[in-house]
C-alpha cells in the first residue's frame, strides 16, 4: 500500500535513482522499489502495470537509459499516472533516453522529467505534488522543502554582500 | 473551481492546445483556459501560480515555444503539478521548446509532454489520471478512452486480413 | 506459414510500410501484415512476439515513430531476427525513432535501417537475404534486383557521354 | 550605484561567472554579485528586475544552466539591457541552456554570450563596450585590453618564426 | 549620424531583417542599412567596423547566415557593441547560423539573438535598450512598447473567458 | 567454414568488437575475426564481400567508426546479411558512426546496432538468431542466454524486497 | 583528358550537382560527369578511382546524400584531391550526408563542402583554385567570378543609400 | 617559398595542429607556421589572405575551434585553396567549429576536413595532393604513407589467423 512504486530497467540504474528514493525519504513519503527490465522482463513488466493500481500504488516513477521503453510500457497498461525519469547513456549522454520518453504518441502520456539526478529528484517532488491533492499532510513537507531550498538559495548569496 | 488551467504563452499556440481542450471535452473533464505570457505578463504569471491551488485548480497544463519558460516558472509559484507541452518552433522544430521546458533544475518538476500535438492531447490525458486518483468517475472515462483507442487500432488493422 | 510478419504500430506508418510490402512483391517473398500497437495493444503485441515462431514466421519487420517501442518490445519477446524502420516523425524528423529503436541495451537486438522510405524497402531485402540462407530461390531473385538496380544506374549516367 | 549587476541561478554557477567578475575587475568597471534562483526565488527575481534600473544598474549579466530561465525572466521585467550567459550542464554540455536562453520570443531580448567560460569573459566585456558608450574612460580600458589580446596572440607565434 | 548601423551579409537576408527595421522604425530609432558580404566585402566589413564608432554610429546589428563569420568579424573591429541575428539557413534550419554566431572566443563578444525574424525584432530592441540608457527618450518608446505588447497578450486571452 | 565473419575497420576498434567476440564464444557459435579497412585496403574489402558467402560464411558483423564505410560497402559485394556495428567516435561520440552505417540508400540494407559495446553485444546475438533459422541447435543456446539475462535482473532487484 | 571529373552517386543527386556543372561552365574548366554509385556499382567505382589521373583527371567531385560514401570511397584509390558535397537528405537535411563525408579517418582525406547548393558551386571553385595552381588561365576566370560576386553584393546595398 | 602555409587561430590549437605539421614531415612537404587570430588580429589575417600568392605559398590550411572564422575568412582574401580544420571545442566537441568552417555560402569555398587529430592529418594529405598535381616527387612520398598504411593495416589484423 505505498503511494509511490519506483521502477527501474537495470541495477545499473540504481545511482541516478536512488535520487527519487532519497528525496522520497526526505518528504516522508511511503515507496517501494522494483528492476523491472522492459527487455528482459516483460511478462512482469506488464503484470506489475495491470496490478498496480489494485495494490495501492498512486503513481509511478520508472527510469530508463537509452532507448528507454519501460516508462512508456507501463503507461500503456496502467491508468496511474507514470513520471520518466531518462538516465543519462554513455554515448548520447541521454539524449537517447529522454525522447525514448518523452515522444509518446498521443492517448498514452509519460510525464518525463530532466536527465539524470535533476530528473530522479524531481521525479519524486511531481510524485508527492499529485499525492498532495488527496493527502494534505503532504503539502505541508512539499512547503518545508520549497522553504528549505528557497532560504538555501538565499544563503548561498550572502559572501556577495 | 476548475480541476485543470490551461495556460498558453501566446495565443499563436492555440492550434496546438486545442487539442488538450478538445481531449478534456471528450474525458468530461472541467478546464479553464487563459493567455498568459511569461515574458509578457510575468507579474500575472506569477500571481496565478500562487493562487491557483486557492480557487481550485488541481492540475495546471502549460504549453509554450521556443525559449520557453511558463512551465518552469509556474511550478516554480505553486505545489499543484503542473504539466508542460512544448509547441513546435519554427526554427528548431521544437527542440528548443523542448529543453527549456524539460531539463529542470532539481526542485521544481514540470511533467514534460511531447512535442505539439501529441504532447498537447497527453497532457489532458495525464491531468486526468491524476484527478483519477481522487475522482473515481474519471477511471471509468479514461477506460473508456483507452478502449476506444484499443478498438480503433484492431479495426485498422483488419483491412490486412 | 509467410516467412515475413510485417507490423505497423499505426495504421499513420502505412504509407511508409507499403514500400517493404511492395519490394516483398517483387522478390515473390511471402509475408502478411498487422497493426499492433505497442501502447494500445501491449497484451496482443507480447503475444505475437511469443507465437511468432511456433506460426512459421521467420522475420519480423516493424516500423514505428517517435518513443518508437514496438521494434524492441517485440525483440524482447522472440527469438526470431527483429528488424526495425524508423517512420519519419513530424517534429524531429524520425531522429527520435532511430534512437528508440536503434539504442538497444545489450542482450536484446534490433536490426535497425534508415529513416522512412529507403529504410522499408531495405527491410525487405534484409528479411529477404536472412530468408535466402535457407532457401536458395530467393538467392536468385536477390541476384536479379541487384543487377536491375546496377543496370538502372548505369543506364541512368549515359546522357553524360 | 554598481554599472553591472552580475546575477548567477545557483552558486554552482560561480566557476563560470568568476570569469565574469575577474574580467570586470581587469576592466575595473564596477559591479555587484547575486544569486537569485528563478525557480526558487521567483518574486526576488521580479523585484530585482523590476527595481534594478532605479538602483542604477545600467546592464545586468545573468548566468544560468540546464533549462534557464533567469535571464530571459529578467529581461520581462526590466528595460535595461540584459546579457545571458549558458553554463555548461551537465549531461547536454549547454546545448540546453544555450537555446533555453538565446530563443528569445519576439519582444523581449537577451544578448546570448557562448556557452562557458568564453561567453562569462565575453559577456563583461560586452557589459563594458555598452557602458563605454556613455562613459568615455572605459574606452580606454576597452582599448588596453584589446591591445594586450592582439600583442600577447602575437607574440604566442613567434615561437615559429 | 545614426544610432543603429544595421549590416546583413546578403540581400538575400532583407526578409528577415526587415523586422529589425520596421521594429526600430515603430521605436523611432535612427538607423543606417548596409549590405556588406564578409566573404565577398572582407575589405569594405573591416574598413567599416574601424569607422563605425566615428562616423556616429552607437550600436552594429548584423544578420547573417550559414557559416556567419559577419558579426564576430564585425566585433573584432570596433569597440562598439555589435548584436548578431542568425539568419535561418536552408538545410540546418539556422543552427549553423546560431554556433557560428554565438560561440565566440573570449575577448571578442557579440549580442547574439534568436534565429530568424523573432531574433530580428530583439536586435532592434537590444540596441533600443542600449542607446536609452544614454537617451531618456527611448525609455519611453520602450515602455510604450512594452504596454502594448502586455495589453495585446492579455486581450488575445478575453476569449476564453 | 565459420558462420559468421567479424570485421572492424582498424585494430582501434577492438576494445568494441570484442564484445562480439565474447558474445560469439558465450553462445558457441563459429566466428572467424579480420581487420580490413575500407579506406586503406578497398580492393581487399571488396574481394572479401565477393568471396564470403562461397567461403561458407553466414552473415558478415562489420564495425567501424566516424564516417564509418566498412558495413554499407560490405553490403554492397555481398548478398549476406550485413551487420553494422557503430564505434564511439572521440568527438561526435558515435553519432556520425551511427549515421554512416544506418542511413544506407534503398537497394543495399544494414542491420545497425546500437553505438558502442551493447550494438556489439547485440551483433553476435543478431547474427546467432539469424543463424538459428537454420541451426536449431543455436535456439537452445539463445534461450538459455535470454533466460540467464532474465534471472540476473529478477536477481538484481531482490535486495529492495 | 578533363581537368575535373564530377561523379554523383544517384542521378537524383543532379538538381544538387547541376550546380557544379554550371559553374565549372562559367569558369570554363573541363569536366565530365558520370553516375557512379558507391553502393549500386563498387567495382565501378573502384576502377574509376584508380584509373582517374591516369585519364588525365586532376580532381575529382563527388557528391552524395545520406550514408554518403562515394567521396570517401573515391579518395581511398586515388592520390588525386576528392571533393565532397554533401547532398541534403529528406529525413536529416543532410547533417548524415555532411558527417559521413567528413568526419574521414586519418589518411584518406576528403575536402568537404557545405550541405546542397552552396557546397556544390564552391566544389566547382575549388576544383578550379587547385587546378589554377598549374594553369594560370583559371586565375583570371576565378578573379573575374569574384570581383562579379563582389560588384554584385555591392550593387545589391545601394536601394538603402 | 614554402608550398604550405599553416595558420592557427589560437597558440591553444597547436595540440591538434601539431599532427598537421608531423605528417606534412613525414611527407618531406616544405611548411611555414603561424598563428593568427581572426578576432584579435583581422588585419593581419586579412594582409596575409592577400599576400600568400604572391610570397609562393601554394596551399592554406587553417585551423580553428569554436565560432571558427579564420578558414573562411582566409579564404576570402585568396585564390588559393584553403584546407580548414575544426579544432575540437570544450562544450559542443567541435561541432560548432565544423559547421562554422564547411557551412560556406556559395562563392568561398573551404575544403573542411574532420574534427580534430584525423582533420589535421589528412589536411596535410590534402595539401600534398594538390601540390603533386605540380611536383611529381610528392607523388612518390603519397604512394609510400598509402603503402605504409595499407601494410599497418594488414599487418595488426595478423593477430586473428
Amino acid at each position: 500500500m505505498k503511494d509511490v512504486a519506483i521502477i527501474m530497467g537495470s541495477i545499473s540504474d540504481l545511482s541516478t535513482m536512488q535520487n527519487t528514493i532519497d528525496t522520497l525519504e526526505e518528504l516522508k513519503v511511503g515507496y517501494e522499489v522494483h528492476v523491472i527490465s522492459a527487455h528482459r522482463m516483460p511478462q512482469e513488466m506488464i503484470n506489475f502495470g495491470k496490478t498496480a493500481a489494485y495494490k495501492g500504488n498512486k503513481v509511478i516513477i520508472a527510469g530508463a537509459g537509452g532507448a528507454a521503453h519501460l516508462p512508456g510500457m507501463l503507461a500503456a497498461t496502467t491508468d496511474l499516472p507514470v513520471i520518466g525519469v531518462p538516465v543519462q547513456s554513455k554515448a548520447l549522454n541521454g539524449m537517447d533516453s529522454l525522447l525514448s520518453i518523452v515522444q509518446m504518441p498521443g492517448g498514452v502520456p509519460v510525464a518525463t522529467m530532466a536527465i539524470g539526478k535533476a530528473g530522479a529528484i524531481n521525479a519524486a517532488l511531481m510524485a508527492t505534488r499529485i499525492c498532495a491533492l488527496s493527502n494534505s499532510t503532504y503539502l505541508e513537507t512539499l512547503s518545508e522543502y520549497q522553504h528549505k531550498m528557497h532560504d538555501k538559495s538565499v544563503e548561498s548569496g550572502k559572501q556577495f554582500e
